[in-house]
């Protein structure tokens, strides 16, 4: 397996289930259990945010605890990237300093060479070009909430809106998982000639195209609502915030409603047993009604979020290095320990 | 009990005795006995804060590891409530990312909101309104250092100055025991006119005053020294900062001083035995002078501040849910996190 | 010994050995043992930064949660030493409410008041006038790395470059070690002359010559390079950032480039098995080329930053108070921890 957890596309789609399993039962050994799988004990996870977060942060720190570590905050300002340090010096001195790394990060680039340098692993925490762990999340979410008699190969998933990191990144799972996936966008905001495919100068599509060809799966992007039909989940973002460089004057409202809005309409439209489901923070109002949010019987959201926890814990575990353990060498150095600490005046271990 | 720490007013005496008993028994297991009681192993506190704290942030963060849990730390413009996001989303996922909550808020509003929505219990860490989790400390540390042969029932207890919320809570807790309160202050800094009671419109006094016809206490409100003649405990706090509005361009210490300035002479007056008491921080040489507060016979208030920890510790143990512990899905769910890891390559529990 | 870490002058020799021992054993118990030197379970360490810093927080924080503990860090601008807050009452209050401290500040002094009123040790993180912790981890990095056949005594190590706190520091481990120790800088920036001397008004190289007159160690400082002819260590720092004010107009880089530049060159010339040393971070290319950073035979400043966090274990194991052990006063308090929890509706212990 790879080091480090950049991009879902650098694992198997045998890894990826694995680790959903994992945490499955990590969330069950937990929450009816009352036990803490203490996998990491002691173990140290360095968080880098360049950017602010909650869901994200507060999933990682919890997670950490949960398995027995520590997680440290590092918040926007606190650790330069490539500032008067180069990011190869950073990497290799924080690398050697904490067991495992996560970073949220404003350019894809930065973690990639973070995880470079650092021989501790890095897990990406979103970057403008995607985000690995809400993917993780999003995948157990489906898998715990898959329609009778469905296999998660079986399943369409319809995300509404803008191509943003989110829709992207649902597009790499869900094709590498061998679904059928659906953008329902309005054009200049399909992941094809959408804001990170104008700007990362990367064939976004191609990448899902070829997870298809081994996996099975489809891709479709349409302005189209027919293409909806039929799906599983229904997906949405936020309209706004990332590429309103490309708006050219006209509101986002004026691209996006009410064509996109998900309503009770459009889930009734997808389907009678469609799910919901919102990577959150939603703008209630805009790109989704309360009545679609709030609806206890369709909606997922809330528990999409809480998976966030149990899906980064199974990432954790994963990858973190677990390091030699030598009986023999832990007792000659405790002996030393406890004669140094004698000899210091203090009680020993 | 009530699901959340909001305001003493929602709880017994009795509860709030409970309390107090536990707070004591596990500063006493910690200071004498050197064991910690890990009543909250690898549970998660999360700590709101909307302004700055140190004693606070310290107390919950310290007790939450001596209870064997962490606490994450959500500083000033870390967290919005209210926000982009709903109070109310927010709320609910980071109720379902946690086990307990606290914040410290400027608007009471936002903490009642918070605990409405959080499936996790809410911690009232200080609103404009009221300061629960001080009460409870200064009610450990009364008890602690009752007079000879007095229950505390049976003290007076005297706050001298502006109606700050500490003078208000200090009420609130005084009328629940029973205990005989005194607020020595100037007209326009009186609880009845204070700044807390015009920006609330909440008829704080009618509070108190039910709290005492339950249980036998007293509320005195008076420009009079005379009033505080006979106290056990005389306690001040800082003199400006939260209704500056209300001076209408005189200084607070020409309201203040030196009439409700806290000295030996004064403490003379309310008694003999009289002990000092102040939330901290402290204006050495406004509202109280050195030889009070460095007083080693009479000056509770270090130990006070140490008790912050202390009383907090017995709030998180008390509130903090247990959740349910099932030996065999814990078992069953183990087994799949063995199997997993192992296929992933790594070693299990 | 004494209470707290401010400055290796106030130790002896052999108790800073002792604790490199103890700093040694327990890196070879952790990363060889894959066991944890659990000797401050559920002990807090407060971390006060007034200034911003990546190495030292993360060691410090790590170090702690290998020990077991918990590190609460206060970021610049949430802890105020010495503001609104007298700078004794802080220290009172703060040291009741962990178990250890430490600072990073803008003035000694501030770290000096802190540890007077503390009741818990205080271990100073790096003031203007010295670096302790930065100290002892370099002692640690080059006792692991003695040439072949050479006690620390019989090593020399030599500073090249600006008199920074860095440079003094070492100058007090070196000579209370009985090393030889140079510096190779130019006038206007050496130990006796430089910002730290003039500033601090402290006679500085008195304090290292009085460690020689009982180590036997030697001190030089010259601006001729024949003077690092020998050197076991070279170690060298930034040039800029202290002192900008000294340079009257003229660039640091027209002070020190290119004679104070460690080069493949200057490594050669101090002897064929020099070894470089560096605090980090580094300016490639400016105080030192990569050639000798990355060397991987003689460049120790990737091992060097590592130690950070192992010495600072060892300081902390050291100092933390491990406070009383009563078995009697634990059992009894925790049989009233169980009763309350119980009458409270919880589980006890």
């Amino acid at each position: 397996m790879v080091k480090d957890y950049l991009d879902t596309n650098d694992f198997t789609k045998e890894e990826l289930l694995d680790m959903v399993d994992l945490a499955i039962a990590m969330k069950k050994m937990i929450k009816e259990g009352g036990r803490y799988p203490l996998l990491l004990e002691n173990k140290t996870l360095g968080m880098i945010f360049q950017q602010v977060s909650t869901r994200t942060r507060i999933s990682f720190e919890t997670a950490m605890t949960d398995l027995g570590g520590h997680a440290q905050f590092f918040g926007p300002g606190s650790i330069q990237l490539g500032g008067h340090e180069s990011i190869e010096d950073s990497g290799r001195v924080m690398g050697s300093l904490v067991d495992i790394l996560m970073a949220r990060v404003d350019r894809h680039k930065d973690v990639v060479d973070l995880a470079r340098y650092s021989a501790a692993p890095v897990v990406n925490g979103m970057s403008e070009y995607n985000h690995p762990t809400q993917e993780l999340g999003d995948l157990m979410t489906m898998i715990e909430n898959l329609p009778a008699g469905k296999r998660i190969e079986d399943c369409k998933l319809a995300f509404i809106g803008d191509a943003t990191q989110v829709c992207v990144s649902l597009m790499f799972i869900a094709s590498k998982m061998g679904m059928d996936f659906v953008q329902f966008g309005p054009k200049g905001h399909q992941i094809t000639d959408g804001g990170l495919q104008v700007e990362n100068k990367v064939d976004l599509l191609a990448i899902g195209q070829e997870n298809c060809r081994v996996s099975g799966g489809t891709i479709t992007i349409s302005d189209d609502i027919e293409c909806i039909k039929g799906a599983d989940f229904v997906y949405t973002d936020v309209w706004y915030g990332l590429y309103d460089q490309e708006e050219e004057g006209a509101s986002y409202l004026d691209v996006f409603y009410p064509k996109y809005q998900v309503t009770p309409e459009m889930m009734d439209f997808a389907g009678p047993s469609s799910q919901f489901m919102h990577c959150l923070p939603a703008t209630r109002g805009e790109e989704v009604v309360d009545a679609v949010m709030d609806d206890p019987e369709h909606s997922l959201c809330w528990v999409e979020a809480e998976n966030r926890k149990h899906s980064i814990r199974a990432i954790l575990a994963t990858l973190c290095p677990q390091g030699p353990r030598d009986a023999v060498a832990a007792d000659e150095a405790q002996a030393v320990v406890d004669a140094r600490m004698a000899k210091l005046g203090k009680l020993g271990l």
